[in-house]
Order: C-alpha cells, then sequence, then structure tokens
C-alpha cells in the first residue's frame, strides 16, 4: 500500500513540534521550533514543510493538536482560530494562514485531545473503545477519546474546572483559580499546589498526607469520568501526576469513591489496570496530531 | 417513500408502554399493561405485536427503552439482559426472549437515553448536536444524545452517583444513597427529600431556601455536563423538577457556579434557553424507542 503523507504540529506553550509522517504514523521528518509569535513562527513551519513536501512529496492533509483556547469546531467560519488568549499576538491567527498553501485538508483540535488520541493509538489507551487522558501539570483538563475520535460538544472539554468537595477543616486553601477559586485546577494543579505550600509535591518528599489531600481532587475527576463517560481506562499525566505515590492514592480514592457500585471488567479489583500512567511520554502529542492529520485525509 | 414499521416499548418500573409506528414517529397502535413479572408480562407483549403486525404489516426492528440495570451494550453476549435489579424475576430476562419471534433487529437502550432521543428528536431538544437529558425523580440519571444517538462508554452513564459539594452546616443530611451517601442521588432526589423533610418540596410548598438547597445539588450537575460534554442544550424532567421555582433556581446557581469561564452563544445571559424542561412530558420515553427501532432497522 502506497502511504500518503501527512503533516502535524503539536503547538504548545513553549515550542512546536513539527513533523512529516507516513499514515501508519513512522515519522520521516521531525523539527522543534520555539513558540514566539505566529509572525516569528509561521514562516518556520511553512519552510519547514514545504522542504518536507520537496523532499518526500506533496502532503495529503495535516492534523494540529494545540494549546488554546482555539476554536476546535470543523462546523464552524473560524474552525482553528485562537480566541481570547492573553499569549501575545496569538489571539485571531489561525492554522489555516500558514497550512493554506499546501492546499490539504487541515485538522485542528486541542493540546490534551491530540495526547489523548495519541496514547489510544500507540500508548497506554490501546484497545479501548472509550478512553480518558487527563492531564494535571500547569492545568487539568481531560480529552475523551471515543471509537477512535476526541468527543466534544459545542466546544472541547473543560474537566479542570469541576468544584469537587472540599473539607475546610482538612484544606482551608480557597483555591487559585480566577474564575471558580477552589474548581480542581484551583485546588489540585501545579500553580494551586506551589501556591498552597510553596513548593511542588515532589520538591516537597511527597509526604502522604498531602499526596492523599490531591489525589482526593484527582479521584474527585475520575469518579466524574467514570459516572459521565464509563470509559475503559483512564489515563492521568502531566507534571504533577510524577509525584510519588499519587497515581496509587488516587486509584484507592478513586475505588472508594465509586464504592462498588459500577461493576464491570473493567474496573480491576485495586484499579491498577483502570488508573494508569501515559505510555508515550513526551510523544503523545505528536503521534496524537499524525492521527487527527490521517483521520482528516479520510473525510 | 413506503414507510417501514417499527416496534417500540417503553418498559417502566411500573407499567410498559407499547406502539407500532411508522418510522416518522406517528404512532398506529398502542397499549399498555402493567409491570409485573417477564412470564406474565411478555406474552402480553408478544399478543400485541403479533396483532399489530396482522393488522399494519410485518415489524422492521424493535425500539427499547428499560428501565435497569440493563446489558446496553450491542457487542455484549446478553445485550438487553436486565443484570441485578432486585424487581421479582427480572434479573436475567432479556427482551429478545420476547421479541426474538418477529426476526427482527432488536435496540435496546436505558429509560433515560430513550427519553432523551425522544426530546431531542420531537422535543425540547430538537436541532441540537449534543443534548443532555437529565431526571429527577426516583432516581437521577443522565443520557446524552450526540450526532443523533445516546452516548455510552463500557455502559450506560450515572450522573446521580457523582458526589457534589455539600455544606454540613447548611444540609446536615447525611445522603440516602445506600452506596455513597451524599451523591446527587443521595441528596436531591424525591425520596433524599423525603427522608429529610418528610414530604417533597411541592408538598412543602417549596419555601425558597429548601428550593435553593436542592436546585444547587442540580446545578452541581448542571455544571459538570457542561464541563465533561459541552451539550447545546440541558433539559431537566423528573418529579422533583415539578417543584415550582426549582429550574429557574437551577438556571441562577448553575449560571453562578460556571461564572463566566464557559462562554458560547448556546448559554444564553440567565440560561432561559440552555437549561430547560422537557417539551414532550410522558411522551418522551415511547417517542424515543421508536427512533431507537428506526436507527436499528438502519443498520
Amino acid at each position: 500500500m502506497v502511504q500518503r503523507l501527512i503533516g502535524a504540529i503539536e503547538a504548545g506553550g513553549t515550542k512546536f513540534v513539527l513533523a512529516v509522517a507516513r499514515e501508519d504514523g513512522t515519522i520521516l521528518r521531525e523539527a522543534r521550533i520555539a513558540t514566539r509569535t505566529p509572525d516569528e513562527c509561521f514562516p518556520e513551519v511553512a519552510q519547514f514543510f514545504r522542504e518536507a513536501a520537496a523532499a518526500h512529496g506533496p502532503l495529503a492533509s495535516f492534523g494540529v493538536a494545540s494549546f488554546g483556547p482555539i476554536d476546535i469546531d470543523p462546523a464552524s467560519s473560524t474552525y482553528g482560530t485562537f480566541t481570547t488568549t492573553p499569549k501575545p499576538g496569538w489571539a485571531g491567527a489561525r492554522f489555516h494562514d500558514v497550512l493554506g498553501e499546501f492546499g490539504a485538508p487541515i485538522a485542528v483540535d486541542t493540546d490534551v485531545n491530540g495526547a489523548a488520541l495519541g496514547e489510544w493509538l500507540k500508548g497506554a489507551g490501546q484497545g479501548c473503545t472509550t478512553l480518558a487522558y487527563t492531564t494535571v501539570g500547569t492545568g487539568i483538563g481531560t480529552g475523551v477519546v471515543h471509537k477512535g475520535a476526541p468527543l466534544m460538544g459545542f466546544s472541547h472539554y473543560e474537566s479542570g474546572h469541576i468544584q469537587p468537595p472540599r473539607d475546610a477543616a482538612v484544606d482551608p486553601f480557597l483555591g487559585a483559580c480566577p474564575f471558580h477559586g477552589d474548581c480542581l485546577e484551583g485546588l489540585a494543579a501545579g500553580p494551586a499546589i506551589a501556591a498552597r505550600w510553596g513548593q511542588s509535591l515532589s520538591e516537597l518528599g511527597s509526604p502522604p498526607e498531602k499526596v492523599e489531600l490531591i489525589a482526593g481532587y484527582v479521584a474527585h475527576l475520575a469518579a466524574s469520568l467514570v459516572l459521565l463517560h464509563m470509559p475503559d481506562r483512564l489515563i492521568f499525566g502531566g507534571g504533577v501526576m510524577k509525584a510519588p505515590g499519587l497515581l496509587q492514592a488516587v486509584r484507592r480514592q478513586t475505588e472508594r469513591k465509586l464504592a462498588g457500585y459500577v461493576r464491570a471488567p473493567q474496573l480491576d479489583p485495586g484499579l491498577e489496570q483502570f488508573i494508569v500512567a501515559p505510555g508515550l511520554g513526551d510523544h503523545a502529542g505528536i503521534t496524537g496530531a499524525i492521527e487527527l492529520g490521517r483521520i482528516a485525509a479520510d473525510q
């Protein structure tokens, strides 16, 4: 089978990963550029894909997994456009502006949906009909892949802004979210942990009581994802999740919260198969971006 | 166009609604029978569809929207089978046992997914790409219709068992759920309200402070549904929602909880278009069951 060539971008807050790959995911060419303004980045992006096309042949489609907020509704007239981001120069920038010259379909989704798709295809979510991938880092976000594609409603999900139960006697911290105070992101993302305790969980030596507190909030999200998506597996990644013991504590507290109500082979005793770490590490995003492009090439 | 005939069952805890309809939803014949054991009900169900087929012609498919717990995974070997229900005789009963003789495809989903589909097709959810329908009655459950079909993971959703924040100083009631205590169903379903206050909200005269308390829990579900499904509209039905002022309070508290973070044309100021009552009343379930059958006939 002659494989089509896919252009892919993982657009992060600090760097862009650019790749040209065969549709089976084999990367033929890859580059990283620092994220600056679109005026600075976009010419380098165009140049990369022009050179790749000259060397390997025309590109059948593009997949982009990007930081946001960005319009990911293919039916929208502003699909692929950054909306209200405070990042200088990016509000109103559109991936179609730089990729349009190649005359190929362009799929744009969020970074977390891209990572979810990558983990589903080649990482810890392989074989799942429904997979929820959550990152707990600078922010908290979840992508749900269902039957091979990320789910969305009128926009991408915003799981980090769910408000979990908080016992003020145990955790008097009022939360760091400028919109909601003590939503999940305001309580358990990296900046919230730093605001509460001055250091990250790992820097603090991952003391059990602090790990259990953060785990309780993450477990509230895990339980909510079970009850509102019934995924075959939950992946938790991101910098905060690297704290020793945190993933294990999330498993224990999620099992306690569900309290045996949901029974299925997917929820193994101890949840060791159900709640897992990512399998692809930093490679999930670009893997998902390539798959977004491959899907777009089929449509 | 010659319309196919669809057999439909809305299986409730107290009654079954049986219907034969054209695929546009026009009901040609309808009957209601009391829910007893399958040994008592199933022969009457078979008799109804035999007579209907004799009068109107062969049935192209069946759609069933049923009480549960029931296996709704079409890929499962026990699809359409009641699982652990305490209802006498129903554990292990299967709709295929009574409908198999007609040799037509059989689609089985939950009552709440059926109602969600009915509301999407002909009720308050018309035109929505993604619609969340929630019933707050004897229990609490949500069906999400996405691109014309109910969403599910490894099983149907169980929104009623999410644990919302509870301020024990305001609401010392520990909750009535045998599994979770103060989950949504344990705090805000009809039996929980009766256990807490001895009467329903309506019987109590819908005093504002009690309405606001229940509305806060329902609004937690509304906000969670927004953040994890981004539906174009939320419908709230069921007996509890008939309490005067409750739907309005849910709108106010949901808007306060979201705090302007999610911006979209769907979320109108005041949420009067976004959070609405059902449009079909008691007719949503059978309407959805017919549509489930119609979808099955197409497959």
